[in-house]
This record gives structure tokens, sequence and C-alpha cells, in this order.
């Protein structure tokens, strides 16, 4: 008996009881209300954002080859050819690489003494004003505690260091490797998203090697030619390559993969998009891009000497980022369910027009809503 | 007055009517409905796919040491030992490194003159086929407008650069370093995942020193080792080490994190995965990874010579990347809001049912829908 | 007519029946259950957790540049300065620096036959224990087969290799470069938020350069100067820097970016925190963090010699992550929605209250719910 009951009480369908307005003016307020959630839900939601897309991040490798030739003829250096393996430092990075473009060179140093480059704190009239064994971060070296001549008229705080010291000297203008412009990259690019187990090359199937042997990357002619001519990356981010060459700088090589898995894989295709990294301000401290490096030698009496380079360059920085999207049940009915509950927004705002503003609003007031009152049953209870 | 009809108003509670068809048929249909929401909601979400977490991505600090010695006799080199310091380039890098394998050696260069290689664009019969100054990426230096002998036949234009020129052979098969295979790995990665403060690294707590100077990554025996054998990485990846080798190439070490935080820490633990990143199809152009450096020298008369040496080489890329879940409200509410609101469903499909296909369907509309006609009214208010 | 009618039905509003209860008891839990649902939309998921914003994962670039001299004095090397040039390998690098502070130097090694360094393996006492050609990780060079004197109590097997071999020492301490500790970089970090064409660099738009000549990083007096000390990074990160130089380690410099694009741009500042990466317990394997390299010389007979370095020091990962937040349509919508779908909750809630536990609980559910039967009709349609 219990059991056949609960059966029943299990099998009974509750539907909500309806009340029905008969009314042109709540009615087109109620569909249309309708009609832009489902349109929200539709249209914004799963075409345009595909709402019903699990996402994934990109993750990525990146190598980089450079080619070209550059000539310099300066005093110091002479005539000189530079190549891959002199302008590239270090020879290989992860995700970027430094193409040398200007360099101060201070060739032969030696650890030994010699007088500090002038400046408001290294001048010196005796050696009382050279603390010997002193040094900071403005210094070439450590005080030696004499004052020795450092130009016929100018008189500065000896210093043991690497001598001759580098001198401070602007970079040279027109830059040293101004050929740099004409200089080509490949970047090989291999992608993964981990979540679809999806992987992919810049260098797509389409593309054969004769092509890649010869082409450059043009957006317009070539946008699927994986070799930059450094020059075009540096004016697509609207900057003039020699000028930047001075200093050096630093620019965003951007590869954006955002792919649709739903579609076909070709359609998962690398967007290029270059942009300058670092503070151009002239006003700026530390401007543009040079580090110190050196090379290191012995001598005939085998003492070490090191020839120290200041390089300025431009570091390109390969910056991968991108998502993926694939149908996935969840997003999906997360935005369905989502949207749904919005469906119940729009009877909110029709109840509050057709029951206070309506000229029947008494009458329908009536017809919705039964009232059952506790107080006088309370009240009974109470003692 | 008004005081006391809010606050009844305010504490009135509103709960729908609801019709009840007690239909075995319908009933079934409803309760099979809410059953496959709700499992959906509790299984798939909940359980299978963590919808009650928050989700954070890993960051991750990566350090390398290779350990092997190798020895090379070839005509050019001798009998040569080489160690880390030696195949190492650059000495350290931030989550990759990158082990020699192969090499072409072009000792003793200087700044000079010399005959071109030959080729189809650089062979001459006089100097007017050679112009002055005239140099591309498909050159190795300037050529100086004179037209030379390269061998005792063939005459090519001269050009200023690094002479002598690096002979344009292909890689030395076997590959000089075959004994790489052999060497061995230190991967230390250091993660974190800072929404939820929590830090971890792939040398588990349980693993002992002792353990580690000998162990060797194992798939089966060994899962939690650290140390990795090159040879295992690249035939993991399917590769043949030897193959390889000789061209270069480069290897994704993936490590993956993927951590339930609601669980003991202990279970956070690093899954490694090894995929070959580059094309290995011969067809490619810029086949393999290599790079040219070079160690500069004076020589006894001050001139600065160095020794270019095209490096082959297996880049191995530490790719770390994973996912953190912990229990979070927000999450959850949603799942658990769009869900109920999924519920909601249920309803419209059983009530197209009832009120359409059974056979007391206007039975069931009479009882569900009270109709109020606003019309009568409204065409008495319009004039 | 057809017409007409469908017309009326598409303009029908339809809204449940309401029961309406009036009782204190429920509906003091109805308001409340509703309160506490809007208070956690509004509250918690809009305000706090900012959930009607969309968001995106920062991507960086970074560049730094270390400033500071150390004076050394030791047998081996005599007097000398160090520079950037010398104790930052390799020059730059991506997102990371390393600087050497401590370090063991082998001078003057050629490829050539010496006596092992002694130990368990590599003791011998005739030609017999020494097998010809043999190699392995835990030897320096490959034995010749022979058994040599390595001092004047000793014998172990020789082995071809650089030679002198590395002494098999403990690093220096206290660590050569100490004054590392005094250096300081500049770390220059430009980021984006690719989703929002939002770009920023942590040397903010106030920070004029005669402040950035000579601020350093304090988080009390100067939480904007992005030049830090590297004794502060490091004693920031809870270590003392003396004794982490002895062995090296790595150090993870973390900013992050949490930026909320809704506020005005000055509001979406870096926040740096130091942090240790590596393992310090003295029981961990290959602790600290070293590597070697070498420089190569060719001597006066034209052979290669090279000084082998083995250099320990501090790595600093310059970490950057964050997230942005900006206000989106879709997650506010659905983050309502699900909000909305609580909301029913709080009426199942009330529901079982009110008609279960209520003195009137009978006459509620009587009003409440209406019963339709199917049974009867279903039997009489039954043949």
């Amino acid at each position: 008996m219990v059991c056949s009951s609960v059966t029943r009480c299990f099998f009974d369908y509750s539907t909500p009881k309806i009340l029905v307005i008969q009314s042109k003016k709540v009615g087109a307020i109620y569909r249309l209300g309708q009609a832009l959630v489902i349109a929200y839900i539709v249209g914004y939601v799963c075409i345009l954002k595909k709402g019903y897309q699990d996402t994934d991040s990109v993750i990525s490798s990146v190598t980089t080859k450079v080619k070209g030739l550059a000539l310099t003829n300066t005093t110091d250096l002479g005539l000189r050819v530079w190549d891959e393996a002199d302008y590239i430092v270090p020879p290989q990075e992860e995700n970027s690489f430094f193409v040398l473009t200007n360099l101060n060179i201070t060739p032969n140093q030696t650890q030994s003494r010699c007088a500090e480059n002038p400046g408001p704190e290294t001048s010196c009239v005796s050696a009382r004003d050279c603390k010997r064994g002193f040094h900071d971060s403005r210094r070439n070296g450590v005080q030696t505690g004499r004052c020795v001549n450092f130009s016929e008229t100018e008189k500065t705080c000896e210093v043991y260091a690497w001598c001759p010291l580098e001198k401070d000297n602007n970079p040279p203008k027109p830059p040293m490797l101004a050929e740099a412009e004409n200089f080509t990259v490949l970047i090989k690019n291999s992608i993964q998203f981990p979540k679809f187990k999806f992987n992919k090359r810049n260098i797509l199937s389409h593309v054969n090697s004769t092509y890649l042997s010869k082409c450059v990357f043009n957006r317009k002619t070539d946008p699927d030619c994986p070799i930059f001519r450094l020059g075009d990356i540096v004016s697509e981010g609207n900057e003039d390559f020699q000028t930047m060459a001075v200093q050096g700088g630093v620019m965003g090589v951007q590869i954006r993969w955002d792919c649709d898995l739903d579609l076909s894989e070709k359609s998962c295709v690398p967007q290029y998009t270059f942009r300058r990294l670092d503070n151009k301000d002239p006003d700026n401290v530390a401007l543009g891009y040079n580090f110190r490096f050196a090379k290191y030698f012995n001598n005939a009496e085998g003492q070490e000497i090191r020839t120290l380079i200041k390089g300025y360059g431009i570091r390109f920085d390969v910056m991968v980022f991108g998502t993926a999207g694939k149908f996935n049940i969840i997003p999906t009915l997360l935005n369905i369910g989502a949207g749904l509950a919005l469906l119940g927004l729009v009877n909110v705002v029709c109840d509050c027009i057709s029951l206070t503003c309506m000229t029947k609003k008494h009458y329908y007031r009536e017809q919705k809503y039964t009232y059952v009152n506790d107080y006088e049953i309370l009240s009974k209870d109470e003692p």
C-alpha cells in the first residue's frame, strides 16, 4: 500500500499552473525579451564568442637562424666582414635572438693601473682626494690611492682595472652594422595545445622548400613565409631601423595562434605582428639595449688580455601566444543553463508591467495570486 | 498601517501553484530527464571535470646539468676528449640546453681574400663577372672584383671574408660525438601555482641523494628519477639518436603538472613526456638544428684569427605546463546554478508531451492554464 | 482565422500562478535565503572576485643590466678586478641573468695524458686495473691503460683528457666574489595583455631618469624603482647572500601584474616578490647552482689550450605573471544567470518547510497542488 503510493508519487509530473494574459502589450514585451535573450545566447555567446568551446593555451618552441653579411671599415678594426658567428651573441637562445648593430670596442685590456675617466667624483688634485681601495658601480676600477695625469690638463684618481679603460663615448652614428637591416631570419615555431593533443608548425604543409629558399615575409604577397627581413620587422613596428640600430632596442615578434579546432586543421595558421617593446623616449635612463662582453686572449708573456665590446643591438623576442577552442559539452551547457535562467528575468519584468501598470492589474493579481493566511491559526495556537 | 502592510507583504512567501499530473508515462519521462541532468551535474561536471574547482596555471624555473665524456679522432683535430664545457653551447640557458653532436670545423680563419666556393652565381671567367663590393646572404664575403683560381680547373670571384672559407660540406656521418647518446642530464624543476601559493620541485621528498647519485629515469622502474639519458629521451620520442645527431634537431622534454590540491600534496607529481619538435622530413629547408659560433684568438703577429664551428646538435627544450585545481565556491555555484536551470528544460519537454500528445491533453490544458482576456477592456478604453 | 489565432497566442503572456503564504516564519526564511543569494552574487562574485570581468594572461619581455665591480686576490689569479663582462655568463639571456659569485679555476689545460684523480674506482696497482679506452661520466677522461703515480704515495689510472685535471675541491669559502652582494640590476619589463590590446612597462610614467639614476628598490621607501640590489633580493627571499654565494643557487624575481582595466591605467602596477627556487637542503644532490665553461687560447706552438672555470653563482629568473580583468557582458550574464537559478533553490527549501513542518501544511498543499488523474481514462482506453 505504502509502496504503491510512493511509486505513484514518484511518477507524478509536477508542472506549474499558468495564468495566460491575452494582452498584445505585455505579450509583445514578453516575446521581445525572450527573443533578445535567445539572440544573445545563440548569436553572441555561441557564434561570436564560441561559448560552446573548451579552450587551451599554446605551448611553444622556437628556433631561429639569421643570415647576412656586413662590411665595416673603421680605423680601429680596419676592413672587416661580419658573419652570423660574429654578430649573433650568444650564438643561440631559446625564444630570442640578438643581432649586433653597433659597438664600442676597447682592445688589449689588461689588469693594470690607469687613470680613471674624468668626472665630478674622480677628478683629483692630490692623493688625498683618492681613497685607496674605494670602488662603486659608477667607477671602472678600484682606486689605488694615487692621483695621476689623465691628460696634460686633467688629473684623476688612478684605478686598478682592465686598462685601458673603455671610453665613455656615445655609440657610433650611423651604426657600424647598418647593413643588418637586410639580414634575414628564418623563424621555426612548433606549437602544441596539450589539452587537445594538437601539434602544428609555422612552416605550413603547402609551403615547399623551393619556395622557402627564396621567399621573404610580406603581409600581402607572402603571408605564410617564415623568413623575415630584419628591416621589415622593425618598420612594421613603426620604427626606423637605422635610428634604432644606433642605441639598440627590443623588438617583439608576436606569433598568435588562435585556432578553432572544430574547423579544418588548415584554418589554424599563425598571425605575425611586430612591436617595439622598450621605451624609445630619449629621456629614458638606460636607453636602448646594449651589454658588454669580452673576448679573452693570452699575450706573448702568457698574461690574460681581453677585447671588451660594448655591443648595441636589437634583441628580437619571439612571443608565441594564442588559444585553441574545441566543442565541449560543459561550457555549452553552462552557457545554455545560464541563458535559460536569464529567460526568467523576462518574466520578472513582464510581471512588473502587467501587475502594476495595466488597467486590469487588480483582476490579474486576483487571478495570479491566491492568498492563504497563517495568522488566525497562529493566534489560536498561541496561549 | 502602511508600515504594517508592507511588513506583511515582505514576509509573504510566494510559491508557484502546481498541477500534478498523475501519469506514469509523463512521470517516467520527467524523472528520467531530471536524473540525467543531475547525473550530468554530479558525475561529469563535478567528479570527472572537477567543475567545483578554481584553476591556476603553473609557473616554473628549470636548471639542467649534463654529464658525460666523448672521444673523437679526426685528421683535423687529432685525438680529442670532449667534456661539458666543450659541448654545451652556451654554457647555461634558462629552459633549454644544447648538446653538440656533430660539427664542421674551419680553423685559423683570418680577415683576408680568397676564392669564393664554386656555385652557379660565383663562377667567373674574367673580372667582369665579379662586381666589386657585392655581397648577399648566399655569399661568404664581399666580392673584391677579381676573378681567381679556386682550383686548377675552376675560377671563382675573389671575396674579402674570413678565409679560408668554410667548406660547403654535409655534416660528418656517423656524427662525431655519437657518444652523446649516453650522456645524462639532471633536470631540476621548481614550480609554483601563485593563486594557491603552492610550490613544489620535481625532486620529490622521498627521493634521497644516494638514489639520485645512481638512478636513471625509466618510465617503469624509476619514474621519479630526474636524471635522463639523452638516448632514452630521443628514443621515447620515437626517433633514432644516431640519425638525429647527424643533422641535429629539437627535442621537447615536456613536464606536465596536473595537480588536484584538494588531495594530498603527494599526489601532485610531474609527468614526463618526450617529443621531437622540429620537422624531420628530409625535403625540408634548414633541416635539423645547427648554428655557427667561433673561438677567437690572436696569432703571433697580434692579428685576430678565429676557429669557426658549424655545430649540429640536439636542443632539448624543457616545456613545463599544467593546471592545479582547488575547491572554490564560485565555479561550484556557477555549475550548480547552470545545472538547476537545465532542470527547467526537462519541464519544457514534459509539458510538450503532456499537453500535445496525451489523450487527456485538453483536460490538462484546462487545468494548467487560466486565460484572462485583455481585449474587451482595451476596446472599451479605446476612443 | 488560423492566422489571427496564432497571432493571438503569440502575444499571450504566460505567468505562473502563485500561492502566497502569509506566514512570518516561512516568509522570513524565504527573504533571508534570497538575501543570501543576492549578497553572494553582488558581493562575492561581482565585487570581490570581479565575476563581471573577462580575463587575460600577461605576455612579457624582460631585459636586465647588472652593474658593479668586485676585487679578488688569490694566489692563482693575483689581484684581479671583475666587471660585468667577466661575471655575467652568458652576456645576455632572455628572462634570466647569472651572476658569478664563486669559482674553481683550472688554467692551461691541454689535451694530453695525466693521472686520474684518486678515488675508489680509479686507484690502481698495475696496468691490469686500468682498462684501455674505458670512460664514463664519473671519470675525467679516457683511460689509456697505464697505471701511473698520482702522488708519491698513490697510483691511479692514466687518462687522456684536458690535463691538468680539475681538482675535486669544494668551492672557496668565503666566496671569491662576495662583493656581488652590492651589485645592482636594472630590470626592464614590458608587458602586454593581448586580448585587451593593453601594453605597459615596469618603469612607470611618473618615474624620471634623475630618480632612476640614483634609486634602489625598497619595499617601503622606493617601491617603484626597478633597480634592485642583489643582496636585497636574496635577503627578501629569507636567504643569506654570503652563504648562498658559496655554492650558488636560483632566485626567482617574481613580477605580478594583476590589473583591473576598468580602473585607471595608473592602478595597474607591478608587484615584486623574491623567492629561492632551488632546494637549499645540504643533503641534496647537485646542491646549489654551478656550471663549467672554458676560455680557449692557442699557445705559442699553436696548440689549443683552455682555462676551465667551474662557476658557482646565483641565477636570477625573472618570472612575470598576472591577469588583467575588464568588464565583459558574457561572464557578467553567466554569473547573473547562474545566480538567478540559485534563487530557485531558496523556493525548494521554503517549500519543504511550509509543506511538511508547518501546522497548516495540509491546507497549503491543498492550495498549492491540483491533482489530475490519468489512470481511469487510461484503463478505459485500454482494450
